[in-house]
């Protein structure tokens, strides 16, 4: 860099992560270039919220956006929407750009590069995919195309491919919307995070909002009309589906194609690999978000988790880092959140299968309790499953799943496990306790002495 | 003892922690004798739901017994309501009791005791205080005659003295009974256990119900009529509140006369002194609930504590250990909830206070976020104060206020208390977001990151 030159940052992708990446980097060093191409329309918006415009429940798109582009342009940095970065050249440190509008293209150098390109939805290799009427869920630009569909009165039923977190989600919306849904998924239950006996609570819970839930089957065709609209789904199971929309809800994969053309290296999970600050091992280049590969840090395993809240994280550790500053991104530890109809879920840690996966070997316990003392006004049933470590009695897993105000209960389980905590020492935990908020042992308490009685039990044997 | 005959346990106190040290003992170590003294005609009650029984929120008395007498003699329980005991002999290891509605007289030898009478409501030296109508709330047939009282028809205005959780509790119960209720408290702000700025918030929930709050004022007398009940109550600054009803509020103290009488040691705080196990200075003579001593863990200091919770799980621990188990109670550290109107608060940790008479320096940081999304309907506004020592940014106290969904958050920062986090630590948890939850920054990661920020800021001026 020539000295008095101002150092110029560039940040691929103008949601969650590069927003914060952008806004943290500039905020530190306010004399830092910082020019941030997005290929949609807007920038840090919440992806999460799609669902819920979609249904209706939150009235406007505009309220889905935490920092427009004027605003981070009020704020210094140089936004250019509907602006996809084609290329990027490690050697001479720049990226090439197309204006999806306008068609110019252009180069533009950087002196560090924030990759920060999200993912896209995973689409299954069968006949048909790419028909009209067949969505994936993934930036605001692809809800406000589903939202058009739903708009235009021509939809009376709907196929939601894969009954995970945003499937689920969408075919909730579709259903307040009073139309026909149909989810399609390859496991016996859904949302296969899960404990299968957890997930029996999401399929009642699906079902009995009138969604038609078809488990343990599998997508083999989609087939379209003479208009190239989809007009079906045809399952291995030998059902032909109507379907005057397709929603693909079967997850997302990182979005590398960039980094892997020009040389970022990545991780075994296909995620770009970086260090604890973010930085990829391109000294200078920098990603965070959907597209990373993150460090679970109970099965010491690499992987790809697509959450918001990880991507506000890692973006901001990238921002400091590159605005001189230090931080870190310490892993994950799986925690996730939704609410299904009237029902709460929520898991932290690992699953059942995931710790056998892992390698541990482990006793459960689950308990039916209330969310306030029982006696109260507005108690709802709650049910805490924990999956404890054999001998040490560690918390390694937890899910709850029940009525209003049980899932949110799931953050102080994620806090034992963050700390490596026994089911012995957190059923003698300081919990807050009166009767509006929880019985005089607390669900997650008493989970904890079930747990430790089931770890003891265990020893006697071992 | 005499090979051969069955050890005897006596239990003095029939609530929370006594009722679960004499079913706990039975369970793990059937063929012990277990006898339970209980002066009130109820076991096993929830103390706490009182205020909402008296409101009509709880429809029925019986709803807040969680054991009847009936059930615990069910479970081997030798149950004696209406039964005082009057006095301990540590020589004899015997008890002597009488019943207080036959007036007959005993003695009762053991080989293990429980201590677990649990608190006795403060009561200000003043003339009148002990007229007729002037009510304590502790043990249920307290809740009982007040409630009496309250259905007689002839209570127009009550007068509170103590701001605290139990005084707010009654008034609103009094005033959701369409009362006139003035609340008389000593402090600046209410709850004087929460920080000034979050009083503040409860003091405006509290006068927004229509009850009237005396602020820094204090009860000097009351007057009684010719009757005897009291009619007015006057405080130092020359007000005379008219009050067909008084409630004290003015928090317990531990109930240790028989203690101190029999020789069982008061630890420094005034409660009984108990080791790990529950276990007082006497050989085989344990304690546990309102009336022992409890550890802070982070100030060091010895208190009691007054809460259901812990009676429960010290009563447990007590029961483990006669019972031939194992188990010990690791301390508090200040977890606390309550509900006053619609407003919730919460409080872990040590209060600013709190934090300086334990010798600490620190930092404050305060944010106003939103209980879900902010775009999400039904979200709710949240403040999450944090308190941090210097240099090591050690999370010592947190508090919470806001409106439904708010409070529970506290049980995250307790953990995090528990676990001597520091800010910069919790701010990188992973905790779960969704938008019918938590803004995509929960308001605890926000509270830590602006904490941490305040702890850099001042270490550079160290």
């Amino acid at each position: 860099m020539v000295r008095g030159m101002r150092r110029r940052v560039i940040v691929i992708g103008g949601d969650a992560a590069g927003g914060s990446a952008a806004a943290q980097a500039k905020k530190r060093q306010p004399d830092l270039d910082v020019v941030m191409f997005e290929r949609g329309r807007a920038t840090s918006y919440s992806a999460c919220g799609i669902p819920y415009w979609i249904s209706g429940v939150v009235g406007s798109e505009a309220a889905l956006i935490a920092r427009t582009p004027e605003q981070h342009r009020a704020m210094g940095v140089d936004v250019r929407i509907r602006t996809e970065v084609t290329g990027i050249d490690l050697d001479r440190r720049e990226v090439s750009w197309r204006d999806l509008d306008a068609g110019d293209e252009g180069r533009e150098p950087f002196d560090e590069l924030v990759y920060a390109t999200g993912s896209v939805p995973m689409r299954p290799p069968v006949p048909g995919i790419d028909a009209a009427g067949v969505h994936g869920v993934q930036i605001l630009d692809d809800g406000v195309a589903l939202r058009a569909e739903l708009d235009s009165g021509r939809v009376r039923d709907v196929v939601v491919v894969g009954g995970g977190y945003i499937g689920l989600e969408i075919a909730e919306a579709c259903r307040v919307r009073g139309l026909g849904v149909t989810v399609v998924d390859r496991s016996p239950t859904p949302v296969g995070t899960f404990d299968p006996d957890v997930g029996e609570f999401i399929a009642d819970a699906v079902r009995g909002e009138g969604i038609e839930l078809l488990l343990s089957e599998e997508v083999v065709a989609i087939d379209a009309g003479s208009d190239g609209r989809a007009r079906a789904v045809v399952t291995a199971g030998g059902r032909e589906l109507r379907a005057d929309l397709v929603v693909l809800g079967l997850g997302v994969r990182p979005n590398v194609r960039l980094a892997q053309e020009s040389g970022i290296p990545l991780g075994i999970s296909g995620g770009i690999a970086v260090d604890a600050r973010m930085q990829t091992q391109v000294e200078g280049v920098w990603a965070a978000g959907d597209c990373v590969e993150s460090r679970h840090r109970l099965s010491g395993q690499r992987l790809v988790v697509a959450l918001g809240t990880h991507a506000n994280k890692q973006g901001r550790v990238a921002g400091i880092n590159i605005g001189g500053g230090y931080a870190t991104f310490p892993g994950v530890i799986g925690t996730a959140i939704t609410k299904i109809c009237d029902l709460e879920v929520a898991r932290t840690g690992l699953s059942s299968e995931e710790a056998g996966d892992a390698g541990y070997s482990f006793v459960t316990a689950s308990v039916d309790s209330s969310t306030k003392a029982g006696y109260f006004p507005g108690s709802g049933p709650i049910r805490v499953k924990m999956i404890a470590e054999r001998r040490s009695g560690r918390l390694l897993g937890a899910q709850v799943v029940g009525r209003e105000a049980a899932a949110k209960r799931i953050d102080a389980l994620a806090i034992c496990i963050w700390n490596e905590m026994t089911v012995d020492q957190i059923l003698s935990l300081d919990l807050a306790y009166a009767p509006p908020f929880a019985p005089v042992w607390d669900p997650v308490l008493i989970a904890a002495r079930k747990a430790f009685e089931a770890v003891e039990v265990d020893v006697r044997n071992l």
